[in-house]
């Protein structure tokens, strides 16, 4: 048989025990706190009707939506985001008890060109109610954001908050037509990589003209605490109606994230921020590190028509995301120690097969008591079996040698000091737990290849 | 826009929150077990190269694999199993520290025809350990098995174990060709399902002889208990060297598993055992519920040889598999009272709009303390917040009415019960966690419609 190249498509890639530690660990604080919200978990499967795809995105999706014919001739696609699929499942369950809130952690998959760092197959991590109107919902959300950022030991955060009535108002003031908020949006969301003038200038090319552009500028470029930014807004939107709706929402949700005892210096009124896309209604956020460019976190809004799209009534819905693979990168820098990753807690070693015996009931003692814990499978020289540890950065190994066996005592060996130490088989778990809850044991970077 | 009709394609599913409740605590007992033998995660793309798919399968593949052309001109299809991609991972990592030991836990699509329970996209959740050809590897995965099942809860199992090996040396001592032994197999398999009649029907009609069937049978049919069994089957195979290096394998690891303190009732030698897949080279085993028919719940074994098909060399190997979709059912069918789902634990109802904001700080305290909390939204009628409640099996609601707004006390509900009390606020913490831990709320299964 001809051996077949082992390749990866283009833009996939494998997630390694390395990575899928941190991985676990993100995910893990995240789901907690989705439940400790009252959120609950579902999952939709890869595949959907190709017009169900694009029933959103359009000719977007012809070109992102990995498509394909199945085996009964029917047209699928994959997965290309979490909001579609529940706005399908929200259609398909007419009786559902509302508010409907739910999680969903799973892959999603576009045909983009793959960039450093992006790829694609990604996890989205998305949460969403369904049902209610109440801004308690947004503020929630954003409340929930700063919680699970603190909780990863992320702190030099900022959720930035604006809201899609505000646009359209601060449109309207500027007399550009509310149709064209869209359009205008589009230009502003670019302030952050492209800086003002560039804004402007872009605008001028879209044809708005100079005073619209100005009158837009200013009001956009309102700065202050959010308590400034509010009220300044108020006065530049006295008398437009859906500005001022969407100023009383965000005023409603920095009241309620004060009962909350939201950390309110990590909220952050932006009447610049549009998020891309189309589809939101109202209150709008985003997560950014604050300590370097272009490091969006995730984010989400209300987008009050999307999850209508394939029922027959409008149904309110407001939800967020996060984005995995961002997050991980960002841990993986510079706040990981703040994270630290368990992988393997022991190796059993052994000194010849005669005393592999001891070692098979060691190991399974090691397990009952919880350990994550690898026995050395051969019979090999114990030089191999430490630098199997090594490599694998397993911190502590139990060694069994023929001294051992008959005097009943095991060597634990601290593979970072070196230390070895003999301990009666009687004080293991006892010591163990010790020394794996000691604050000095720092688990390092998994490795598992030279 | 026409209305698209929120349809699912054949043969796939949503995992809903009721079901996904149960999903999450079985995997988190499979994982955590996983852990504790030394394994760690993997995670491999959804897409994998059409070419690498078809490696192993072949004809099959064609069958059954999703395959579809990416925007690129890719001929790729969607993972039919972890194995294939596992085999990809070893043999591209040529520098991997060995044993490598990982875990797989990812959903796999087959285009088979649906039936009850089974679905075209389902979870496949695989340990394998890659570069050792010690028995340990083999009675580690087995003692695991009995572990990860009495963990679950589900002890009416029984781990049956054979090896190739012994199949191998039963069709030599029935005068077959060693390489008829697949053939063979592949009847043998059937026993369950049609009995030993049928059986030797259709060995009979493939061309075998009487006196090949008649000695086959009476080695194959062997009973009393492993010890008896093996030492019956090195009778037999006395001068067949192949059946004696199974059994003598097989010696090893029921040796092993004693010492690892495994409930060897739960471990039985069953020589009639085969494993549809060709590719074991080795002890093989798979894991039945002992009080009901065809319930397997996921089985593995030896393949020295797959893991290397895209490499240059054979890598020994050793696995197995778990029936996440099987076990679920079991637990929703009869114990799933030892396996409480945790769902969310408080709902916070309010008396009015004024009423609102006691709400929202009682729920941000209620979640600081680690409960699982809901808040209700809207300032809607109380009967209808208690009604949310009970639909969604929410053991305790906690109300702010005017008169408790005033003397600072909350009352809760249990929504079982129906009992009501009144509460300092200092208080509810204690008082939550001892009802939320008291054995008494029993945790109903979830509803989520009407």
């Amino acid at each position: 048989m001809k051996k077949i190249e082992p390749r990866l498509p283009k833009g996939m890639r494998d997630l390694e025990p390395a990575d899928m530690v941190i991985r676990n660990r993100v995910l893990s604080i995240i789901k907690e706190s989705f439940e400790i919200y009252g959120y609950l978990p579902l999952e939709s499967p890869a595949l959907e009707y190709w017009e169900i795809l694009t029933g959103k995105y359009g000719e977007e999706a012809e070109r992102l939506v990995y498509n394909l014919v199945d085996h009964g001739g029917r047209h699928l696609g994959l997965r290309y985001d979490l909001t579609v699929p529940l706005a399908r499942y929200i259609a398909s369950h007419k009786h559902l008890i509302k508010p409907f809130k739910r999680y969903q952690i799973q892959p999603v998959w576009r045909a983009e060109k793959p960039q450093k760092g992006r790829y694609r197959e990604f996890y989205q991590c998305d949460v969403d109610v369904v049902g209610s109107e109440s801004m308690l919902v947004d503020s929630e959300l954003i409340a929930m954001t700063v919680d699970i950022m603190v909780k990863l030991g992320i702190v030099n955060i900022e959720v930035r908050i604006n809201n899609r009535k505000i646009l359209q108002g601060l449109a309207k003031a500027s007399n550009i037509a509310v149709e064209k908020t869209a359009d205008v949006c589009q230009t502003l969301d670019k302030v952050d990589k492209i800086g003002w003038s560039a804004v402007q200038a872009e605008l001028e090319r879209k044809g708005y003209n100079q005073q619209q552009i100005t009158t837009l500028t200013q009001i956009v470029t309102v700065s202050g605490d959010n308590a400034t930014i509010l009220g300044e807004l108020h006065n530049r939107l006295t008398k437009v109606e859906i500005g001022l709706e969407g100023i009383s929402e965000m005023q409603e949700i920095m009241d309620y994230l004060s009962k909350m005892e939201t950390d309110l210096s990590k909220v952050k009124l932006v009447p610049s921020l549009t998020r891309g896309l189309d589809y939101y209604t109202g209150p709008i956020f985003e997560t950014f590190m604050t300590d370097r460019a272009f490091s969006s976190l995730g984010g989400g809004g209300r987008y009050n028509g999307l999850v209508g799209i394939f029922s027959k009534e409008d149904i309110p819905a407001s939800g967020t995301s996060f984005g995995l693979d961002r997050i991980v990168t960002i841990l993986q820098e510079d706040t990981l120690d703040q994270l630290p990753e368990r992988t393997t807690d022991i190796l059993v070693a052994h000194f010849s097969t005669e005393l592999r015996d001891y070692a098979v009931i060691l190991a399974a003692m090691c397990r009952k008591a919880g350990f994550r814990c690898e026995l050395y499978y051969d019979s090999v020289k114990l030089k191999k079996q430490f630098n199997y540890a090594n490599q694998k950065n397993i911190p502590f190994v139990l060694l069994i040698g023929p001294s051992e066996a008959e005097s009943g005592t095991i060597q634990l060996k601290n593979m970072q000091t070196g230390e070895q130490e003999a301990i009666l088989q009687s004080e293991i778990i006892e010591k163990l737990s010790a020394k794996l809850n000691d604050g000095n044991v720092t688990l390092k970077k998994l490795k598992l290849g030279v």
